[in-house]
């Protein structure tokens, strides 16, 4: 039976700057998206969400940003597909030592943000990432946007990949995201969140905006950190999949 | 025969800014200490100053400095062992990546500046930076001050040491460096240096300020990218040396 | 009769990350002490605090920092007197242009940290804060640790000082703060601490841990904006003075 | 009769790095648009590059740029109004001060880089930057693309402008710069540069890429500090304008 691993991007604090309650919600997720240093998180940082996600038996993965710590990576800029490379090559490197140094290793990569949103569709961008994993360990597992080109390039280049979907945004026909900047692109009552999950898991489609159905490949799901219900969210959905006997194993 | 290395800082230009001229040092050389994006360096000049140091068969290890870009890494802080051993894991491992994805590795770690200077004598930073380099990969060889207690410490805890010396630097009786502040510790007349290394590398001992012989190992000697003779001094050292045949091999 | 300024760091959130409340504690304040975007604080946290502070007749001032944004500009490191002044220059500068294009003007600088501990009692580091000061607008009111060497160089170089003073730190018997590495530095107790305030203001007065009577001279109190308690300590300490009649006019 | 102005960028080293030769240049140019430690530069440099300008009767002006000191401020990234305004106040702010301590003022401000270009016809972060002038200081002058909106929507709003033209720049029909991309976008050719910027400054026209006259106002001419020929070029136009008395007075 398909399963579902239930991600979670934590790390996110900087400095004398606490972000997320990333010890809350670990309970809750298969994989921890680690910031690395660049969007968020630092060296210290790492290391305790590293020992926090190995001690709880979630698997720890590298969510590698833009270099810009003042706009949180979330600002998109022109960048070349050999800046991406660069960037997705020191952000995994640094985050796999402090998994070796805690005894553990990693899973997967998430890019974030900015990152995450211009490698989905942008085919050199895209094969500039997967390019990266690979060229630092071909065993880590691509996470990205279901249905997006970055799936096809990188399983293309030969790298393993789980795809992405949301409980909490609304599709188009296309199985895209409904842009954030129209009406009806978040879904912010939990159950229907939590009904269109299951539906992507156990059925392999998604109902669009438009009533349509949609076909989609389930294989993790985006939890968020924050918001004000991020913690209520998360926990209904992990109970649900965990009752309905649909969550991926630790 | 005892052998000596060549190593010099490189990877230190950092965004839109030039720092010393790596291509033209890199002949005199046999070890590349390259900065890892924390006091100097990005991860667009990680990935080529790796690329160079590989293409002429120059050995690159990391050179993980303090989390202080605007001061270059040269201002001591007060920093806790924990805070060092973070600092050392991610810089480390950011460059790994960059050198496994190159078809290279890393063969040594450099502390620099402050955290160079801080580690070589304090006992719980020695120690801290020394389990860093073995918890991310026990194989790294750790470049020390020749004579400090980090040589010792990170000995005792199992990791290789290679004792660093410098040429252009005087000496006290008790095999320190005389510090910057004080008259005679730099050596500005290259052919002085030169007899200083050669009497270091062949008979292993330094004529101190005070005209005292003192025994010092020296594994690998320091040579200097920046300043004004720092090209006609390395290439002056590289040929001295390797007419000797006391150079390490590549 | 002498009345006392209530003042409190604020502004020093960053980018995507929030720190304190601001708008919580900013009524029980007469003073704001504003970060400039160095050790905390980003460009428009500025004008939302200068923003907040003018709409409640809050007088803004300059809290300038070392430039560590890593390390919440509280890792003391070897700063010169040049450095000193010029970091302090261009944080006063930027916030003066702030409360300019807000229609306000800058009461008072007060610096963070590292920068403020360094320069209570080192002359020169003392002398530079007080100039920089100066050479930028000689209307500004300098707060600094009272009884320190930084009052009476400040006001040696024609500077008005506000002594500052602190409700819940004990006292030595020279009148200098219990340095938090010993026991009994931290005053926990409220009443304690509001008594201690109140003493201060109204006898120039403090009791030392050893029980001596220690001249003092209160012209404004820190409360704190962050920890569990600073909101409940705040108004409590506001509610007091208030009711005697100390408070300085907004 | 018809006088230009002439400015460079300055003021762009950062920490250990050095960038250009202000030196150098500075005899060459009346007006100096000053890093502000956002995309290059640093308080200390900022202070340099000042006692500099005053000491050579070069006019002083800020030069604020994207928070995105990786990216040298060139990497455009979506900026809303507001976020363009905050920059642009603190910037002009920290400058000012170190002006006024230097017993100098400013005289203009000339965005940098993307945000310069991103200004020049987008009219909402246009309005933007003229306003943030006019609020901080309103006796500096802009200075703007020639023709673009920046120029009508900043002195709509009440601002002092200046054109900016550029020799070593093709133009188009339509009296925009030939796109960098596109060939014939850079003159390389020192004397066809100086022909330009002779006929712009005394005829009011640019001969475009096609042939076509085109009107242009020519207010104040950019020199770049940078680049194999900077300095030489500098001082030829420089030589030119000087001999044929268009130069702007200091």
């Amino acid at each position: 039976m398909k399963k579902i691993d239930l991600n979670c991007d934590m790390g996110e604090s900087f400095g004398a700057w606490t972000m997320g309650d990333d010890g809350a919600i670990m309970p809750y997720v298969t994989s921890a998206n680690i910031a690395c240093g660049f969007h968020a998180g630092d060296a210290h940082t790492m290391r305790r969400t590293m020992q926090l996600a190995l001690q709880q038996g979630v698997k720890p993965g590298a969510h590698p940003g833009l270099d810009d710590i003042r706009g949180f990576g979330r600002r998109p800029f022109a960048l070349t597909p050999i800046e991406a490379y660069d960037l997705v090559v020191v952000q995994i490197g640094a985050l796999a030592a402090v998994a070796r140094a805690q005894g553990g290793r990693l899973y997967h990569v998430k890019a974030h943000g900015a990152l995450y949103n211009m490698s989905a569709n942008h085919a050199e961008l895209a094969a500039a990432i997967a390019q990266a994993v690979l060229d630092v360990d071909p065993q880590l597992t691509l996470f990205a946007l279901a249905g997006s080109r970055q799936v096809d390039i990188a399983r293309g280049l030969g790298l393993n990949v789980m795809q992405e979907v949301f409980a909490d945004r609304s599709y188009q026909d296309d199985g895209t995201l409904t842009p954030r900047s129209q009406p009806g692109a978040l879904i912010e009552d939990v159950e229907t969140s939590v009904a269109q999950a299951l539906t992507m898991v156990r059925e392999g489609y998604v109902i669009a905006q438009s009533g349509k159905k949609v076909e989609i490949q389930a294989d993790t799901l985006c939890l968020h950190g924050d918001g004000a219900h991020a913690l209520e969210f998360a926990r209904q959905i992990h109970a649900v999949f965990a009752k309905e006997g649909l969550l991926m194993a630790h």
